[in-house]
């Protein structure tokens, strides 16, 4: 495929509103960090908006400003490729909540001080409101198509069910109309640990030192764990030992496995905000899009004009396929256009940002 | 089934040599605690040793001196119940490195101050070597079965293993021959956890208040959650708030899973030693009972005389039972008599301590 220099277009929009919110609070002073690619023609009917994960954030082909590593889904989004930014102008922008320079608990509330815990609960179509905004002063009126994976996937499913006249298509990646108990259960197992160190300060650390990063790295950890499938797991680590031949009979990270999760939490807590990990956690656990709509998924959709596609991984244990075979159903029980696959892919709950050239053909295809 | 009154036969051994342990060292001044139920016979054939699991103890139907709830193994133990006391002597020894009487890390040392961080990291099967320590003391040359799950069907397997001589059968439910990848890394993902807590400091806790407790709640909570299967979680709680009506917008437990597992984490902190479940983790860790033997699992039972019987259940997914499947060829590499049954059961891996009558059938029809 085609590759170009990234020019790195990112920028921060001022929202001219205060943001109403779920939780009926009115959130002021309102920032949108996006970056975009490729050029959206006169008709301005080309966008394509792509949402991140958790994680993740607007850096989607430019290096990461803290990490220095590539866009999370380079592979995926530049001129050739599967979201072709030779064709499509690609807006993806940071959630609210987050902390790579849209408004979260670490920006500065009115009172000249940051939010903390302050920060109102946000819930995934508080998230989509801000996108929504950020299109309004794009001029976009309607999207070519909204994708997502995971937490990209639940933004997807609430913008086509929430504001149907804004996109034409949507694209909903190993993801859920809802949390289950067992996805609930592991945040707040991970909110608990960011809560437990001392460091959190009922969260307001950030003129102390460098915050709950061992709770942060702990909470990290245990969601890792979630994203990768046991064969997955089995193949890469198995029981091998880390640069040495015997087990240390000590506490050590004697096995692979423990080496790479702690450097995962490690380096994790080295470029993410404790409290924002707490808010979009609580938000992901409140997404229930069924519920939002007064009862069965088919409500949400009935107003969608968008055709759908959902894509599921077979070794994806945290959103299995029956998670996206529900929203398939009340698509179908909606009269809703809608192609769905499961995909077959070693790698658990991540494939959706990992080398599955299925995926690739799947997104390319439904993108048109 | 009858019932009768409890009496609490429970004991401390003093072993009278040290324990020669896999690690290499030496552990002087070694107590077992352990509880008997029922009368051994003049032959001493019939005696059954239960192994408990990772956060049991011999309080196998007497009642928890600290929490006061019953026997954890009530439902399975007792006069006329699938282990019949008025046939079998039963007995179940709390492992070493534990903390409800044998000895472990919170254990005084030689020195007179706890052993912490300074005990040895200890195995599966130097736990197993207490045990027949402790067979030795009660004049048990050879136990008519060895019973376990979970990490007590660790205990039961290497036993059987390392000590072909001292049973007749090995009754092993919801357990492995090795500890996974993914295994691993949810008790890495628990220790470091209560690594992270500042009260853990360094392990030298006992004089100083109460320990890592709030680490130590976490890892139970995500510990806890692999006990359990999605399913059950779904139908025990699914998204159900907890004493409200409305979700909150806050940090509060809104959802009873949350509820459930902050419960859970509190109440563990409050009966059990962060040390010990460091250290018990660490051998399960190391478990691999194949390359104990150098290679090929079959090797492990080649002297063994017992006949077998592996039990799983069908949403276990912490250990599989393509984990017992592996055991049963290897016994049947082996030549030895085996019996496999997988179980349906709703609860997860905690099957094998609740409620599932099949399972009673089972555990009474193989020991006859």
């Amino acid at each position: 495929m085609a590759t170009a220099p990234i020019i790195d277009t990112s920028a921060v929009l001022d929202l001219s509103e205060p943001l109403q919110l779920d939780g009926g609070q009115v959130l002021p002073g309102v920032q949108i960090a996006y970056e975009t690619q490729g050029e959206l023609n006169a008709a301005k009917d080309n966008a394509i908006l792509v949402c991140h994960a958790l994680t993740g954030d607007h850096h989607l082909v430019s290096d990461h400003p803290i990490t220095g590593k590539p866009g999370w889904w380079v592979r995926m989004v530049g001129p050739g490729k599967p979201i072709d930014t030779d064709r499509y102008f690609v807006i993806c922008a940071n959630v609210i909540g987050s902390c790579m320079g849209s408004t979260g608990p670490a920006s500065l509330a009115p009172d000249g001080k940051p939010w903390a815990m302050r920060f109102p609960v946000i819930t995934i179509r508080d998230m989509v409101r801000g996108h929504v905004a950020l299109l309004d002063a794009l001029g976009i009126d309607c999207l070519h198509a909204v994708v997502g994976g995971s937490m990209g996937g639940m933004q997807t499913l609430s913008l086509a069910a929430n504001f149907p006249d804004r996109t034409r298509a949507a694209l909903v990646i190993a993801s859920t109309a809802r949390h289950s108990a067992q996805n609930i259960a592991f945040h707040e197992m991970g909110r608990q640990a960011i809560m437990a160190d001392n460091e959190w300060r009922e969260g307001d650390y950030y003129d102390h030192g460098r915050g709950p990063e061992k709770g942060l790295a702990v909470a990290r950890m245990a969601a890792h764990i979630t994203y990768l499938s046991e064969a997955g797991l089995t193949e890469k680590f198995g029981r091998r030992l880390q640069d040495r031949h015997e087990k240390t009979f000590g506490f050590d990270a004697d096995f692979q496995i423990e080496s790479y999760l702690r450097y995962q939490g490690l380096t994790f807590s080295g470029r993410f905000d404790a409290n924002s990990y707490l808010y979009i956690t609580r938000a992901m656990d409140y997404f229930d899009l069924a519920e939002e709509h007064g009862g069965p998924l088919a409500n949400a959709f009935a107003a969608s004009k968008a055709r759908f596609c959902l894509v599921s991984f077979d070794t994806d244990w945290l959103y299995p396929t029956s998670d996206s075979r529900n929203v398939v159903q009340a698509l179908n029980a909606a009269g809703k256009p809608v192609s769905f696959v499961e995909l077959s892919a070693p790698y658990g709950h991540d494939s959706f940002l990992l080398d599955v050239p299925a995926l690739d053909r799947v997104v390319a295809g439904f993108l048109g």
